[in-house]
Parts: structure tokens; C-alpha cells; sequence
């Protein structure tokens, strides 16, 4: 049986987890491939750290560069992270005629224009599964699973640390500070949070999503990124009550006018799917004019999951090694030379329904004006209810459901609402989306 | 660009979505294929008959051989179904050395180990994306996205007419025969439904999907096959209060003693997301060792998503056409010569946990000789609820949810519960799964 030789940047969790299952599943992953694939060189920052692997029989070194120069590498795996040193690695294995597989989702929505030019210019591959939804063949199923459909939009659950905060906010009516806390102390959120939960991180990989399911370059810089920082209790329970759920999602959308692109909460209505994915799991709905919805659900962070698609990717890269250029899958999923400028949508252009708290003086007239101010701008309401004020507290709480409009219009009023002299701080705005 | 010229067997339902498709989304699908993708010549039995399609530009016949013998054909696409006729022409097909697409479970269930061996020698792909769970990409994730992984096992609702059957008598408390009398009604169910509401149509899907997790050949007169014709609204109400949905699931499951590979309906837990797959939506959950559990949701039949599926193993077929044939993944996921003879386990040694539904008489004492029998078995109970006796009956009901035990040991105990003096009619026994 032949032998494919790879080699690793980064022995941390991923590149831990991968050298594992390379082992256990040596024979289950030789029977699919046909080829045993061995990681022979990999690259650590520290050689004394304590490893989830075993590295007995790798050669080990702290410059990466040597194992994207090791003439025995053909393969290299990039899962350092970061997008500094991590693009120069890459483009140098690409230069040197070596595929890569990458877990690296900063990395590809950032420069991956540039590196899957510089691949097709060299012949060679650069396949990134693991840098969306983990654990999850998402990248597969929408590249190859639905290449005979226009896909009309897409929305995912794509941050597990995210979505394990909202979902115990819900489950333990707890505060977002205080589920935060726990889950730094679980290790699900990092010390720094800020890449998950405001969203920057699900823009990585909604961008990577959005342009190989609409055959457009990579355009991160254009995604619009709301985190859930602010996300009440309350807000997580009135939108309970009116049978939704709060998700953090990234939506990508086809419309007339352009792309939609945006990172933000979202109510949901609570009998989709996507809405019961819970804790620290991901999903991705697909909607395609053939197929319709589907969906696509697992672990979209951790080292076995994640190790599982980048060595799926190895597999993949490995079969078609040999074959034309032709029988690879493009990287975006499109012909390069039929990839298309496609303009992203402004955010105040986005149309969407809105769920709407506005703490508001408890007396009469109030209402008038509210509903006045919605009105006048076309803002039809759907549902509303009014809570009453707290004991002691002065201040109700009004929650409204409207009806589409476009976020510039919604602006609009929600400006106009808070210079209303009965209105008491900002008006919490959450988009909505029916997903159906 | 390069033409490809395929020939369609069939242009019912998933051909007349397969020619809508291609004509609707030429441009979005040679994009991405890089080929154009045509269909040349089409076969059907009656060509008077109304279409759903335009077949303008397709050379029609009522001879498939026609289509399967055409020089210009390179892709035979066969979507007339059944396994006779069905069957000898893709072995035509392949020994003219052509590819083929097929959307047919019971000819891969039956007859797929020959036909592969049969490609194989000729060096041709056989595709069946479609043949399960229609235009969810559930092959291409179990053989391709989950390649790292050793299954463990897998669990499926793939039956779109059982799952509305079924969401119906929980949604509405109907019985039975008046939800299949509606779905016949709908177009859902079939005049004759045996297929469906037995368990057929579900076992050659999950016949092919054990194959292709466990690198095993295929089996389907192994497969254990149980209906949902028995279960009752009373059924569907109990496990509900017990925090339960009744599915019909294929499961299929690696153990030392052998793999299971049984339909049948089945009690899981109402938060497993799997549980809140309604009405005709298909859903495969599978578990691998190193990315955990992962989900595949969509419709599983239809014109359109089976087409799309098609299509997409259209692509996947071209792609790969040229290309030296260890480039092509192999048919039952595993290299042909790393197919195992694995003993399918006989439904006798299967554990798993019980309901089970039992009509006595309201007396003190029978629940004491109940226990007794499951006790003296070593059958523990977990939970148990015992429901008065309608008015004017004098029979109650008495539930039982069971901890796990064999197979053969549950029906030695129903038989001594069936002939103990007061108990009325037969045990409705429904198997459980916790699928976590």
C-alpha cells in the first residue's frame, strides 16, 4: 500500500487530536483510502509541553518552516491558528508544489482569495472542512452534497461557545455575565471571549460559507457582526413566551439588490430545528431551489471533531493527488474563472421582522406614540405585550413583534422611539427570521 | 467548455425533476462542474403521457435500451426503479463501459454487491446519492465527510411516509388507518403502502448505509423488518407523557458480537433533535468515534430533491471520469478488497430497552405476578405508569419502560406475561433507543 507523508504545524488540541486518530484508526482510515497516510514531521512551539499524543516515530521540531521544507512532506497540515505566520507557511507550502489542509477559518476568510490563487497558479490543493462547523462536513455537503442547486440562503449556528451561553441562559434563566464565567471556567470561552461572542469568529466562517454557496470571493471585511453581549434574561424569556428561541446566527441570503452577510441574534421560531440545537453544538440550514431545506448538525469546535475533517480533507486531497487538476473540486465550489463580484448588501438595507423592548413610563398615551411612530414609518406590528412595571419600579416593559422592513427604516424609528420623553434608555432591537 | 451526454432511463417524478434541474440551473451547474451537463436521449413507457418536464432537445423511446446502448450516452441515469429490468440494464450499461447514476435502493440493497464488482472490473462508478434519504448528501458524508472515523453506529427515520404517519397521530391523536387513509389522499402514501409502513422501503436504505459505515457487504435479506401498523394513538400518548416520540428508525450498530441492522418504530428521548424530525423530513444521525454524533436533516423523496441528488452524483461522475480510477471514492466507502464479512447480529441477541403496554384486569395482585416474571428474568423496570380503566371496561392499562435486556429474554417474558390469566390480547412491545 502506498505511503502519503504529512506534516503538522501545531501539536495543540487539533494537531494533538489528529495524530491520535491517525493512530487508533491507522486501519479503518487505510481500508477508505486505499494509502496509509503518516505524519512523519511536525512543528511545536514548545518540544518540552506536555501532549494529548503520542509522538514516538514524528520528527519534532519549533520552525515550522522545517516541515514545510521537509522534502519527505507532501501534504502539510496548517493548524497553528492566527493569520500572520500561518499565510506565509501556507503560501510557501503552496509554492514549493505541497498541498495543504487547514483548520484555519481567519486564515481562509481573510486571505483566502490570494491563497487559492496562488494554489491553482502551483496545481496544488488547499482544503480547509475544518475551518467551518468543526466536526460537521459542511464545506462537502454545500460544494459537492447540492451542486445542482442555486442556494437562496443559508443560516448557522456556528459559534459553540455562543450558543452553549445562550442556551443556559435559557435553560437556568441565568444572566450573560454570569454564564460567561462558567463557561471560561469549562474552558468553552476563552479568556479573551471577544472572537465568540461578538461574532467575529462566526463571520470567518459564515464568509467561507457565503461565498461557495453563491460562487463569490471571500469578502470578510463586508460581513456585519452583532454579538449577544447584550442579551438579556428577559429577552431570552419574552421571546420564549411569543414561541421563539434566541440563536446567534450568521445568515448569508441571495436578494436582488446583492448578498446579505451578517452575524447577529435571531429569533426563531421554536418548532424549527435549527432553533432545538442546543449547548455547544453547531448547524447549518441550506435552502436550495431543488432540494429545499436541509441541515446539518454536530460539533463545530474540540480535537477529535475537528481532526476528523481535517483528515477527512487529507483523504480527499490524497485521491485526487495524482488525478487532472479537472477531477479536483474547486476551491469555492465554482470554476475560479466563474466565480462573479457579487455586491454584499448594506445592513440598512436588509429587510427582516424585528422583536422590539422598550422600557417605557407606565402611563397612558405612551402606547399612541410608540405605535404612532411605527406606523407612520410603514412598521406593522405582529404581536405585542405589555409587561407590568416591577414592584417599585416605574418603568414597563413593552415588547413588540413587527412585521419586514428595512433596517434603515427601523433606525429610523427606533431613533424617533428613544427621544420620546416617556422612553427610558435603548430600545433592545433583536432581528427575527422565520428560517421556513 | 466539454459537453457530457447523459441518457435518463425513466421520466416520471425524479426524472422530470432531473431534466427541470438541469434546464432550470445549466448556468449555476456548469460553473461549478466546469462540464456541461446534457441530457441526450430519455426512455419512458408511455411517451403520450403529460410530463412535468419539457423534453424538447431529449431523443425519446419507449425502449430503455435504446438510451443504455447510445453511443453518445456516457452517464446512464436510471430512475425507472424496481429491480428486474432495472438491474439488467445497468449491467448493460457498465459492460458497454459506461457510468451509471442510479436513484434505486432496492437495486443497490439486492443486487449492489454485483453491479459493483461488475463496474469495478470495468472501471466505471456507479452513483446512488439518491437511493437514500433523497436529497440529503448522507452517502457522500458517511463515505467521504466522516472518512477519519470508525462508525459506531448510525440511526435513521428514512421513511418520509411512516414519519407523516406517525407526526400525525401525535399532532392531531388520530389512528392509524385514518392518518394512511389521508396520506393516500395527500400523494404521500402509496395505494398499495406495505413498502412504506412496513419497513421495506426503510431496510434497503439502511442496508446500504451499514455497508458503507461498517466496510461491510450488503445484506438487505438480513435486515430485521418491523412495521408501524400496530402502534396505536394510545401508544403515541403514553411515551409523550413519559418524555418520548414514536419513530420508525433504521439502526444499524457495530458490536463484538456482530452489527445490527434493524427497522423498526422506536421510543427516543423528546430533546434528542433527532425526536422533532416531523412530518415527511428524513434524518440520519450517525455516531463516529472521533467527531461524536452528527446529523444529516431533509426531505427524503420527491421530484426535485431526488433530482438534486442525482445531479450532484452527475458532477461527482464527471469529475472523476478521466481520472485514474484510484481517484474515485469506492462504492461501499472501503477499497473493495478491504470488504469484510461481518455476521449480522440475529435480532434475538439485541439489547436494547423496552415499553411495553399491557391490558389486565383492575385486581390487586397482577401487577405482583408482572414483576415477578420480568424479575425472575433479570428484567429491571425504570419507570412504570398503570392507567384506570375506561368506563365500562374493566381492563386497564399498565406501562412499562424497561432497562436494557436481549431480545429473545423480552420475548420469553412477554410469552409468560401473554398466558397469564389476566392478561387481555398480546403485549405491545415498542424497543427504545437513548441515541446519546
Amino acid at each position: 500500500m502506498s505511503q502519503v507523508k504529512i506534516g503538522l504545524l501545531g501539536l495543540g488540541t487539533v494537531g494533538g487530536g489528529t495524530v491520535n486518530i491517525l493512530k487508533r484508526n491507522a486501519e479503518e482510515i487505510s481500508r477508505r483510502a486505499g494509502r496509509e497516510i503518516t505524519v512523519v514531521h511536525a512543528a511545536a512551539r514548545d518540544l518540552n509541553k506536555p501532549r494529548i499524543c503520542d509522538t514516538s516515530g514524528i520528527k519534532l521540531t519549533t520552525n515550522p518552516l522545517d516541515v514545510v521544507n521537509d522534502p519527505e512532506v507532501q501534504i502539510v497540515v496548517e493548524l497553528m491558528g492566527g493569520d500572520g505566520l500561518a499565510r506565509e507557511l501556507v503560501l510557501s507550502a503552496i509554492a514549493q508544489g505541497k498541498h495543504v489542509v487547514t483548520a484555519n477559518k481567519a486564515l481562509i476568510a481573510k486571505h483566502g482569495n490570494a491563497i487559492f490563487a496562488a494554489a491553482e497558479a502551483k496545481g496544488v490543493t488547499v482544503a480547509y472542512e475544518a475551518a467551518v462547523a468543526g466536526g460537521i462536513p459542511i464545506i462537502k455537503a454545500v460544494r459537492e452534497g447540492l451542486s445542482a442547486n442555486r442556494i437562496e440562503w443559508l443560516a448557522g449556528i456556528i459559534n459553540g461557545t455562543g450558543n452553549f451561553i445562550l442556551t443556559e441562559m435559557r435553560d437556568n434563566g441565568t444572566d450573560f455575565g454570569d454564564v460567561l464565567a462558567e463557561a471560561q471556567r469549562l474552558g468553552y470561552a476563552e479568556a479573551d471571549p471577544t472572537f465568540d461572542v461578538e461574532g467575529i469568529d462566526a463571520a470567518h466562517k459564515l464568509t467561507i460559507l457565503a461565498s461557495i454557496a453563491f460562487g463569490m470571493p471571500l469578502q470578510f471585511d463586508k460581513a456585519y457582526t452583532e454579538g449577544i453581549t447584550k442579551i438579556t434574561r428577559e429577552d431570552v424569556e419574552c421571546a420564549e413566551k411569543l414561541g421563539y428561541r434566541i440563536k446567534h446566527l450568521g445568515i448569508s441570503r441571495r436578494t436582488d439588490k446583492g448578498v446579505e452577510l451578517r452575524v447577529h441574534p435571531t429569533l426563531i421560531p421554536e418548532r424549527r430545528l435549527i432553533a432545538n440545537v442546543d449547548g455547544v453544538m453547531n448547524a447549518v440550514l441550506v435552502q436550495g431551489d431543488a432540494v429545499g431545506p436541509t441541515l446539518y448538525y454536530g460539533p463545530g469546535a474540540g480535537a477529535e471533531p475537528t481532526a476528523s475533517a481535517v483528515i477527512a480533507d487529507v483523504i480527499d486531497v490524497v485521491r485526487t493527488m495524482d488525478a487532472p487538476v479537472e477531477s479536483r473540486i474547486p476551491h469555492l465550489a465554482f470554476q475560479s474563472s466563474a466565480i462573479r463580484d457579487i455586491d454584499i448588501l448594506d445592513m440598512g438595507e436588509v429587510e427582516t421582522s424585528y422583536y422590539l423592548r422598550i422600557s417605557a413610563a407606565d402611563r397612558p398615551g405612551v402606547l399612541a406614540e410608540l405605535t404612532q411612530i411605527l406606523g407612520d414609518r410603514g412598521i406593522s406590528i405582529e404581536a405585542m405585550i405589555q409587561q407590568e412595571p416591577a414592584e417599585g419600579e416605574r418603568n414597563a416593559n413593552i415588547i413588540m413583534l413587527t412585521h419586514k422592513v428595512q433596517e434603515k427604516r427601523m433606525n429610523d424609528a427606533i431613533n424617533a422611539i428613544e427621544s420620546l420623553e416617556a422612553i427610558t434608555g435603548e430600545v433592545m432591537r433583536i432581528r427575527m427570521e422565520s428560517l421556513g
